[in-house]
């Protein structure tokens, strides 16, 4: 390990989320401050540490009846200006500024500085702080190490500390994109009877959207809404030429009672008669709020849970067996902006529902 | 002017096609083959040449009672890997191939031919061979011409040598380009009822496109079909994100009856309710063919003029108030492909047809 920035993780939680925002980490550029939090795990006894490419795996081995793995990725968005971090009051609220403030460098630093603090948690702990969540899955920390190294993701329970307004957000729909398109045959716009029109033929396909009334679900008192949208349409050859083809893109979210299998073939009877391929699906995750360990998490960290609309890393735990829920601070609706923040007040709120739960 | 190519315009057609197709000019790059064909013309007294740019008039001054202006143009589209020219027999047909053979050296090779040979023609004739017609109008010589020297395209009756595979076609429709924008608001696609979608929205103005019955317009028994379509659409924002704007953008092709003013009511008409943005509109031409000079030249050419669909330069004539007809060898609908070709027929065909028609 070179030498480079030091985290001081029984700093102020604030000055400790500045510290991680100042070390710049985009995605395939997390190594400095892999090494940061490596270094910086490595002065505590109580944690044994598994590095895996530029993902810190660091794990309490007290015994405990319950297993929990608590987990955050360290890599942003590119930067866009936001760089270094500030701290300033807005609208009557302590905030902290900067590239990853709420997405998700907040979450880390409430995970780093319980890793240190917490050298007996009543519940054995699998902290885990993972690279290149924010590009292709491919590059994935989490999905890594879920396949080179799953029992260091083993537990009974998980909490990945995505922003969700320091309140529980559990489970997560399912996303689906797929291309639907229509095919014409080419002709000089002058003499378009010759030809037939792609774009147009398209219509039909935008009608059927327009008209589609998503589902509701309810699982475990959670209400999944769904959604089947346009994301994406191009069509056209020239200015002068009738075209040939049409692709609409859709997003299709859907609860995480429906399979992968189960939305390819809701989305293929939708769009009956048309071509529609597929380009990828994910599975959601059950909110599985019914599970013990969720619903003494749920005790403990206070509040009412609310269903997990977008996609997120819980699905890798669900995949596994692991019942997983989304539990950080900030708001997740400015993750990715320029002027993404994390309230002072989310970071104290956070730790103070884990330290409860893994201290009771 | 420098020294350059030679022009024999006494050679056989097919010989002045292929050396008019070797002295390369791109829009733009037109230079070479003006100075040669400038270079050429001034070896017959009975032509008074001017040229403006590199666009070349030339002009018999015999005091007829009527003038006519044919003309053409002498630049192609950019090479294709298709110079230099080939002479070949392919079907059973002789056929010089080679870039811009169709559009429209072809046709500049039967004028030039005639230019020279015809020292007294029963009308006047003014010969023009102008620059950039394949390009932006701000570059076109007939356009420049026409408003600085509107007197050099006076006349009776014009014939422009576009492509028309020997036959006359009169008149030309107008055209006119549209943007048709959707707007809406933009919300991650996993809360998509936060938003509102633009490219849904675009459905209705597909169905009135896919729903519009274009006019059949006869005038002077030539029936010009018009066509209202969509030549592009596009929309979305990301995979994941409503998104807040579609655009539709169409082309209207109208009856040279119908002005540009009616042509964009007409538009706006069909999409009312929607954001509806002219981008430009031309006006298209009328056949004239009841003047008695286009009907002296359909008598002495022969055969049936069918009406023209695509907008050429016949209009700029029509704004001068002088009725004019594309009348050229080749077929349009090969011009800028490739593999471009001229019959050597159709050379013959309309030298006969217009050689008779100026000596009858």
């Amino acid at each position: 390990m070179t030498d480079g920035p030091v985290l001081d993780l029984h700093a102020d939680l604030a000055d400790l989320l500045q510290s991680l925002i100042d070390v710049p980490s985009e995605s395939r550029e997390e190594q400095a401050l892999a090494d940061a939090v490596e270094r910086a795990l490595s002065a505590y006894p109580h944690l044994v540490l598994t590095r895996v490419g530029h993902t810190i795996v660091a794990r309490t081995d007290l015994g405990r009846a319950e297993r929990v793995v608590i987990g955050g990725h360290l890599d942003t968005v590119p930067a866009n200006h936001n760089l270094p971090s500030e701290r300033r009051d807005v609208d009557g609220e302590d905030r902290v500024y900067g590239l990853g403030a709420c997405d998700m460098k907040g979450g880390v630093a409430v995970a780093l500085q319980l890793a240190a603090t917490l050298a007996e948690p009543t519940r054995d702990v699998t902290w885990v702080f993972y690279e290149a969540e924010e590009i292709d899955s491919q590059f994935n920390g989490l999905r890594i190490l879920a396949e080179s190294h799953p029992d260091l993701l083993a537990g009974d329970f998980a909490v990945l500390m995505e922003p969700s307004n320091a309140v529980v957000e559990a489970g997560c729909q399912g996303t689906m994109r797929a291309e639907v398109r229509t095919t014409g045959t080419r002709s000089h716009s002058a003499r378009s009877w010759m030809g037939h029109n792609a774009i147009h033929d398209a219509g039909d396909v935008l009608r059927r959207l327009a008209a589609y009334e998503p589902r509701q679900v309810e699982i475990d008192g959670l209400v999944y809404r769904e959604g089947l949208n346009a994301v994406g349409i191009s069509g056209g050859v020239a200015g002068n030429v009738i075209p040939d083809e049409c692709v609409v893109a859709v997003n299709y979210r859907f609860a995480p009672t429906r399979s992968s299998a189960e939305a390819e073939a809701h989305v293929r009877e939708v769009f009956a008669g048309y071509d529609v391929a597929v380009i990828d699906t994910v599975d959601g995750a059950l909110p599985g709020l019914a599970h013990p360990a969720a619903a003494a998490f749920v005790a403990a960290v206070g509040g009412a849970p609310s269903p997990k609309f977008g996609w997120t890393d819980v699905a890798r735990f669900t995949a596994l067996g692991v019942p997983a829920v989304n539990f950080g601070p900030g708001d997740p609706s400015i993750a990715h902006s320029q002027g993404e923040h994390c309230p002072v007040g989310d970071l104290a709120t956070v730790a103070r529902g884990l330290r409860a739960w893994l201290t009771a």
